[in-house]
């Protein structure tokens, strides 16, 4: 996160004038510098628009042009000087650009001011960063399905209350965490909607007297409207919310893939491998891998949420229109955007290397009497009132316990000493293979149905 | 005197058996009764579906709907006896059903589980309340535009910094609260998208080996679609917090309309009048009218921002798929859809009544030297040089405010003292009138552009 | 959490008319006649002291006193009759001991008003409720010395990452967990410092004009002093916000707790068998016992987390003094007082009947190699070199890993092969035994240090 | 125009290797860098220790005393190059020790490891940081007491609901400003108590077979223990979230200052200046002061909740002992601790500069019938019953509204109109400078009980 610079704040530690400490305190610009190519992006579409309305000359909207290109050159450069002075990149551009073109620099910002200013160049910076996250979404999602696929067959416990409960396919659940980047690609699209309407030509809280035309620089910008009101347009940062609430659920989504993770590379579970290049070893004990990335995904999950509720307190009980507390929406909006991309490339570039250990999930399986509600299903088929049924299941998983034997592992006569409903075709629903097969519904764990839940998700995500 | 003897207390409190206090503590009954109509809901659609592949037969399915019907019944008129050692809402009613209509009752779970059944019953839940919310919204937002339509000519000071900056409209700002009750209005609904598919079907975790026809259930029940994946359709609530984050952001925009009613009704500003019904008084202080509804509304706000939190974290870092952790989503939403109901029922109640004291507002915008701006922008107009015209404007307020006068107050001689580019008619730009007028585009503050915002949106509320 | 009775409020849905509804909405009684007792008490001390200064006439005190004591009765006899009409818990009681005593009934608020009453009632009732969470704090902390002692020499795998990096005892890690609840414990106290100040007083918001004398109330109610300030007494909530966040540490302890329990229980670890009473089971999966109460204590850790946000959120930005908006500070407060009281009684309930299996706990600090460290150590001890050192234990444990056996499985003549500074001593520090018995300092693992802390800590809560 | 070619910033972006991009993921040195002065200061304690215990030569301590001078200048005068490769601040001022003085460099890190370290760093730090955050506090404390001293007479409206309730004097809101950090002064203290307890020689999770002296290394780092047991002490990190709990009160107080100083420095309030330094003008409206300080200072309360927001879910359910996701603590903690200096020294700068309109506050009090409760009681006192004179007050007040004149503005034959219990002394009360004398007792407005408290809390804060 960027913080003001302390170092400086307290070097000689607060032995500068109050004036000097109150315009570092106050300044954003060691911060918001970050959306300066949007800065010039805007600026470009309003300058066009003065041009047209014929506020600016045609010299003056060429000069702007050119002292624009040179600052975004010098920006990406990393020779553009920032001045604290200047407080905010807005205003260390337009100094900027007066420099190099004189009163014409000025002139750009007629019709606006910093209030709508702020307002477009965040959401240009926020739609911009949306698509990379939705790349790196992406990236996740078909490494998923990539997974998923080579492991449609692999067969491992499912879990209720962390319980060995029924068997299903290593594929089916990669495919439960396909499900939730699924809602969040489309939280993720519903939240531009909302993010990429136009607030410029709101000017400080009220519009302006000049003859502005808001749709021209919208369509220029890419907005898909001007926005309807100006006085909200310049106190709303509704969109930082939902983009920070989005961003929160996607978070909860990674610390929930994490978990696992971490849980099945622990030598207990014994599940998977965890690709070298993800873990930090031991000199001392070469057996140790500690599953730092999938940890610290999971620890920044606190992060982004902690930002939704600061950005939620910020707003809270707020009068209109613009107040300098807006200014403490950006840091929480450029950490999450950082930590979305972050953790969401970790785990696209993870996923493909994990290895499952096939034999240790199945025995995990069989261990557990996972079929057991097979056998009850089996029964009711029979015919079996359903109190009866599960007395019968009882009695069999009681001497499989003490027998030290999974289900499928009695004999047709121990079976039979329970029920003679049962018959030799009740090893096809004890086995493993044949309870995940016959989960064979939509939305179900049969690898048939694991490999059509595939096919379906490699059209949606166009892999 | 002493404090209340709490080791008495803690033992009457404590008597009861270990047993008697984890059988309450863990049981839901008590608050997921709400969702019994859904949970009927749910089962008859789960029974005709299970009628239509063969296990039940005609006469048990018939046994079951009326059982059910007769339940519903009970319930509605409070004759239903509710039992904490029957844990939740699902175990009551297979409970009573069973008592009613014998084995046919139990039989009605094949197929499913509880955690799929939960999960159906709080989505059918929270998709009928979400339509009791946008009705309550959409009353707000009529009520809104009715007294924006009222007020489209009603000049009072916008603030910037709760500093006058310049004239707006009273309809203007109320049009301001409209659009973030759209933006509320499009979030609601894009959350419905996703809570309206069907987890039915995916039993415990894995499916089911029964035939079952989850598309049938799926329409029977009006969700759009049976969901994806069994293990996540059991571990799914994100729902819930999408819900959270969407009702956080409502009370969040009550909590700013909330903030400016109570600073409007306040001796110091005095521009409303605040019904008596929504308000408490004193019977020494008969001039005393304490805000409450306004008052408790911003409060509540904190309400369901804490729910949010309390949901994120709930979710953070479970594995798959269902733990015992998730019944603790069920209050938190009760509670978000109650004071979002009641907090919008309220203010939709209250706006018509709101009065605006025209005058004082009115004044308050004039003591501001609100049209200072558009002196400037007057001057640059007539061909000044930004700097210069800054200049004059700032010698002009001086003026104005050591002989007390607003700038429209002032003579043409004294303004012409300034700068011979002003003419006479430069009163129709500092009037409050002409400030607001002149703002005349697509989101500015002119009473034109208000009439037709208002316009544009009864066609879209429909009222 | 005790929500507005919505049945009522929504029973013809919305068809009351508004009055009633705003009656409704505002009213408090429904959750806050929790304090009716408080209310009482704080009433009585008021009364004898303004007795003592002649506000109250002997008879006047006398009535009141009796007419509270009846009150008093039936309430606890549930006799009493709550009323919307009369908003709160003090307007209740106001009310009926009007309807009792007559004109002196209302007398008793001479120099008081409802503000400094109800900052009263609350501090009461949560000084007397945190008496409550303290004994079952200190109830657990027992049950979790007597474990620890039980199994001060039961040797378990300690985890980094969740991966097995040292051996620990069990009692060690246990006392971990005292020590997390003796910090708890402490925060509780400091937090009553600052609840037990007196707000009564500073009636509405500026004190009373009457000679009160606030140092005799403050002694008859046991708090420590007078407040300083009328403004802040009626608006200061710090006192639930600082109770909030403190539960939400117990709570996080909690989750902690639980997030163990729960993976030692998974078949995967099998470290631990959790008492029947505290799990639900299967009738058919009847090895199956799902561990309810920790996952339920897990997922409640957010539940109070989102109080805190909430009160935090409610304070925010509120202008001095009291506003209706801090209505909303009793629900969470008494949802926190619940949830932690329940909590640490069900952990306190639970941890006596927690069995460890040995074996497994054994096992599997085994079989990680748990005492390549203490390998290493023994290395440098006797003169090697770090880096050798690190390599020769590397060298050995991947010596074990290829041969399926422990380090302390190895022959000496295998170690020699690695370096000859190996002797036959090796075999004291590579055992389990060995290595936990050699972390003699405070706080180390080594029983002889686990059976010292016990001892202190046992002189610490006086067990 | 295009918006921002994502494709190319993310395949600029995301250009480098997995290795890499892991490599700076996973890496804290950006961050934990500041706490390099407080690693340096635990390793010369443990040295000195290892020293003492002869693990280290005389010649090694010497060499590692001189190793860390050095670096601690180089550090100190910025010529110190921190590497990602090496992770974290405790590696790469280990690599360089060992860069400089050979093995001796790792031969300190014996009997400790990076876990105990970090923990052990993180809290000289934080105990190191409060420190300077009383200072502050403690200015801004004295501050308050200045003005409240200089404003103890100055009458003003004392607001509940933010209408006009009774007179105060304004040195008495200010009191009300210093109580509440009374309060957050006093649990920085108690929090200070649960940070200096001395983590180091937990080694990484079991403590160390090393025969350490933990109580020297305690006492060289001015601890007051070791701790008490090694898991605990390597995972806890409850003084981050206690600190920040502490902090988000600290903040939220800050919000309620900024809030009233916004709402007195309005046009409509008109009851103080803010010094320009701590606002922005505008060059075209003179008039204008927005008050920025206190806004920005109110907008960044919702950033320190935010942060115990995500440490309180960094924690959640994490399992013993060290996790990575532990690394999450730091930035949160860091980002805490400069607002809290900055916030309360720009409040401490500002405060005494701030000044009170003497006459603005007095009318207000008047327009406002504020002394209506002061006839009441004065009625009563005059033997009235309650009810009665409740309705005599309204029938005056009612007077007053209709001829536009204030209590003490009535004649007497007037009020004798109402009750002839009213004789001439009635004025006293009536007048504001009556009413707030009146409320002469421990804790009321009376500029005598203001001047009290004041030279009270002088004593307290030693000023």
């Amino acid at each position: 996160m960027a913080t003001i610079n302390t170092e400086k704040l307290s070097s000689a530690r607060f032995a500068e004038a109050t004036n000097a400490f109150v315009e570092v305190f106050t300044a954003s610009v060691n911060f918001d510098q970050r959306m300066a190519q949007q800065d010039i992006q805007g600026s470009l579409a309003h300058a066009a628009m003065l041009g047209k309305i014929g506020i600016l000359t045609e010299q003056e909207l060429t000069d702007i042009q050119h002292g624009l290109a040179q600052i975004s050159g010098e920006i990406e450069r990393g020779e553009f000087v920032w001045s604290v002075k200047q407080e905010d990149v807005h205003m260390n551009i337009e100094a900027r650009l007066t420099d190099l073109i004189g009163i014409a620099g000025k002139k750009l910002h007629t019709g606006r001011s910093r209030n709508d200013q702020v307002a477009t160049d965040i959401r240009l910076y926020l739609r911009s960063e949306i698509d990379v996250i939705l790349v790196q979404l992406k990236r996740l999602q078909i490494a998923l399905l990539d997974v998923a696929e080579r492991e449609a067959d692999t067969i491992m416990p499912g879990f209720t209350h962390l319980q060995v409960a029924q068997p299903v396919t290593f594929g089916h659940h990669l495919m439960a965490w396909f499900e939730m980047l699924c809602r969040d690609q489309e939280r993720l699209q519903d939240c531009v909607k909302r993010i990429n309407v136009m607030p410029l030509g709101a000017a400080a809280l009220a519009g302006t007297s000049y003859p502005i035309d808001r749709h021209m620089t919208a369509e220029l910008l890419g907005f898909s409207r001007p926005s309807n009101n100006s006085l909200d347009s310049v106190s709303d940062r509704d969109f930082a919310i939902e983009f920070a609430a989005v961003g929160s659920l996607i978070m909860m989504h990674l610390s929930r893939f994490s978990e696992e993770l971490v849980l099945w590379a622990s030598a207990q579970f014994d599940f998977i491998d965890i690709p070298d290049a993800f873990c930090t070893g031991s000199s001392i004990m070469p057996q140790k891998k500690n599953p730092d990335v999938p940890e610290l995904v999971r620890g920044k999950s606190g992060r982004v949420t902690g930002h939704l509720m600061s950005l939620l307190m910020l707003m809270k009980s707020q009068p209109l229109a613009y107040n300098k507390d807006n200014q403490e929406d950006k840091e929480p909006l450029f950490d999450t955007v950082d930590t979305l991309i972050n953790c969401l490339r970790a785990f696209a570039d993870m996923m493909p290397h994990i290895k499952a250990k096939h034999e240790n999930m199945y025995a995990s399986a069989k261990r557990g009497f996972a079929t057991a509600t097979d056998l009850a299903d089996y029964l009711v088929r029979k015919g079996m009132a359903f109190r009866d049924a599960h007395e019968v299941v009882g009695q069999a998983v009681r001497l499989g316990l003490n027998s030290g034997r999974d289900l499928s592992e009695l004999t047709l006569e121990e079976m039979q000493g329970f029920s003679l409903s049962i018959s030799a075709d009740v090893f096809d629903v004890l086995k493993l293979e044949g309870s995940v097969a016959a989960r064979n519904h939509i939305g179900g764990t049969a690898p048939e149905q694991v490999r059509k839940a595939i096919a379906v998700a490699r059209v949606l995500v166009g892999s």
